[in-house]
């Protein structure tokens, strides 16, 4: 009997297809990484079920992708190798809320904006905010964050624990509800950041924030990126503890334009959040407004208004799609790089360069208060050249940023896009990540071919 | 040929020593753990050194416990196997400052006053400060923290990057110069707290901080421990980034004033810091003396000179030092739970209870912002029956605080003395630190039995 069968017959009615469509939505991210279909997708929705699954995938040797809704840029999802893609959607409980410890428990496949709608209620909120509704399972796995990190930090700040099916069925638990433990390895920091490469989340303990007394967004505009990423400089510096500091192209604005309707100035930008008490708010906003003015800012446009604010980060967190509708036939391919924040100004002013140098449309953009930030390619998969033209300078501005050292990625993954970096980046580190995917998932099951140079892989 | 002899001929000289004082130094801590003398001591200069010694160590299965001041208090750093105490306190140089990246490259030997008193030339400070004034090597290997965590965070947060001498001798670098990275695994995450059982650290990269603009300390005292905890906890609540909140009970305050000849009232008392904008801070301190107030807190009593702020937090660093020797003769046991917030009062209020009922004399102290406190017990060693006591009640407290969700150790780490708590709090979890432990380390000469239950263990 097909494995396939086998398979089904093992779980609940109408967690399994291979419907062309399914297994089609479930070969693809949103980058530019070739589509590869897997065998079969499943939809488990408890974790005995997703226990079991694993359990005979690890028996028959078959490899298992976990999948959220797919936005990922690196190729993580994508099932190169076959086998089953394990959809986590149905997973999408909000299980509970704990308002005195600031934190909530949910399932993986809840997503950032459902999470927030049902925090408000007690007024708090989820801090990291990639641009896509991305689901929390999925920000787990890629150590994901977004325009607030530089305030709240990352995903591994927030996962405080973590409910995990291992590659041959066990079900663990990490972490636990309290703030701080020195009480062994930090199993939970090393799972955030994996990939689906150690294990499959089943349930997420994450930290939460009271929304803030006073919040105050604003933009700026500036005649150069450089004095742009300055004035961010300068911010850091001062010791402002700003919530939201991003950079945005002149090439940038026009998408946002174009698809909003919008009237902002197109010149380089930043898009700026203050949070804090109302007076010590006001005395940041005076001290930003004084530095931004030394590198030749214009004037804040202010949104205190709730609506106003949130249509700004809409903007911005709808950038990448702004993009995608501004090329049409195009895909995106994005870089990636975090640096030292005083090796910051140089490589974005490079990729701007670098942009019109290779010929490639796009823009810069980016989290600069934490020293990330992206270079959109708006590439033609079909055009061989292009895409060597591409891959050159993708390259071109990752090694100029470990050369600086800086990250070949802040905040996207490794997945198969920035596979090429990892040696260089990590020495023999590599071989350490080797050895723990080695003792937590000997058969190589999960999310294979993924993470690791290739040509060093046992399998 | 003795292997002692062997190796005192490998290094360089007077990097090694069989001097009774100095073995006898190295088979302690600060705390109630009995003590067991090393074989030798070896003095590293550099990593090639650490590097040799572990090859060789690796080769004869001999045991290494890396030492920095000894001010452990889980006996991490007394080598009960005997072998090799590596003492790191001969790389001690600050490296590097980095002002505008906010980063600062040490030497694992540095301590934390040592560090700071550099740092405050570049208005910069680092933030982690156990009560000892330990090495940063060694804060690193317990992920300690202190008073600060509440705010800043713990040691995890703080190192971005490592060097680190493997069991075998190889050299390898973790993490880098930039806020965040994606990039595979985190194997920073993973050296910090492990204790020395996975690798020798030579250098770490750690994370500073501008010194804000204001800081005002203050101390209020309440009636009971549970009404100071109150306020701790509404003060989370309301969203105040208060720097500091440690609770000290009645006796703790009575050590201090013994000690320092201070008059502070001798009640359930807070001492806080805030840090912040000075229109800010305004605002916050009004609001925590009503949140005070409101659970019937006494007067706010301010230190806003930098002298006066460095002797109230002096006299709290200071407080374990102040119980020993109010109790001579006696020796320090600690319990160094955390809970989720909303179980801190009631695990306070029973630590307090537990030393009256179990008749062992000491106080309850702690960084009750982030729930972690500490019950001082001052236990006669010679006396098996107290001992006993001593034994029966940390555990009652520890396992009320499991069972409450929290963790057995907040920041002291597992050493021997906690490693009975292990199994209870990570479950499986345990057997996957095993799986990274051996493929870190096979022939488990890196600090072995410490960490691990014992029973389980291969060797």
């Amino acid at each position: 009997m097909d494995w396939r069968e086998e398979l089904r017959a093992l779980l609940p009615h109408e967690r399994f297809t291979v419907n062309a469509t399914e297994l089609d939505r479930h070969s693809r991210d949103e980058s530019y990484h070739t589509p590869h279909a897997p065998d079969v997708v499943c939809f488990p929705e408890t974790k005995e079920e997703v226990s079991r699954i694993l359990r005979f995938a690890n028996e028959r040797r078959i490899p298992v992708v976990p999948f959220g809704v797919g936005s990922s840029l690196e190729g993580h999802t994508i099932p190169y190798r076959g086998g089953i893609s394990l959809d986590m959607t149905r997973m999408n409980r909000i299980l509970q809320v704990y308002p005195e410890d600031f934190l909530v428990r949910v399932e993986p496949g809840v997503t950032r904006t459902q999470l927030n709608k049902e925090l408000k209620k007690y007024g708090l909120f989820f801090s990291v905010d990639p641009g896509a509704d991305a689901t929390l399972g999925g920000m787990a796995a890629t150590n994901a964050s977004g325009t607030t990190a530089v305030r709240y930090g990352v995903m591994r700040d927030q996962v405080k624990g973590l409910e995990v099916v291992l590659a041959d069925g066990r079900i663990i638990r990490t972490g636990g509800s309290y703030v701080k433990s020195a009480a062994g390895y930090s199993l939970t920091g090393l799972f955030v950041g994996s990939e689906g490469t150690l294990g499959v989340f089943t349930e997420l303990l994450l930290r939460v924030y009271g929304l803030p007394e006073a919040i105050v967004a604003a933009r700026v505009s500036f005649p150069t990126v450089r004095e742009a990423v300055a004035t961010a400089n300068s911010l850091m510096q001062a010791g402002i503890p700003i919530a939201r500091v991003e950079l945005l192209d002149a090439e940038s604005i026009r998408q946002i334009n174009r698809e909003h309707e919008s009237h902002y100035e197109e010149a380089p930008t930043l898009f700026l959040e203050f949070h804090g008490n109302e007076a010590g708010l006001a005395q940041d906003l005076r001290f930003a407004q004084e530095l931004s003015a030394e590198n030749r800012g214009g004037s804040f446009f202010f949104e205190k208004e709730e609506e106003a604010r949130a249509k700004l980060w809409e903007a911005r967190h709808h950038l990448a799609y702004s993009f995608i509708h501004g090329y049409p036939g195009r895909k995106m391919m994005l870089t990636d790089v975090a640096l030292p924040l005083s090796e910051l100004a140089g490589a974005v002013e490079l990729a701007r360069k670098l942009l019109d140098q290779y010929g490639i449309p796009g823009g810069v953009l980016g989290h600069i208060g934490d020293g990330n930030f992206h270079t959109v390619m708006m590439v033609d998969v079909e055009d061989g050249e292009e895409m060597k033209r591409a891959e050159e300078m993708h390259a071109h501005l990752t090694e100029y940023a470990l050369d600086k050292g800086g990250t070949c990625t802040g905040e996207h993954g490794i997945g198969v896009g920035k596979i090429r970096y990892m040696r260089r980046e990590h020495g023999e580190g590599v071989e350490l990540m080797r050895a723990i995917k080695k003792a937590f998932d000997p058969e190589n099951i999960l999310n294979p071919g993924k993470i690791f140079p290739q040509e060093e892989s046992g399998r």
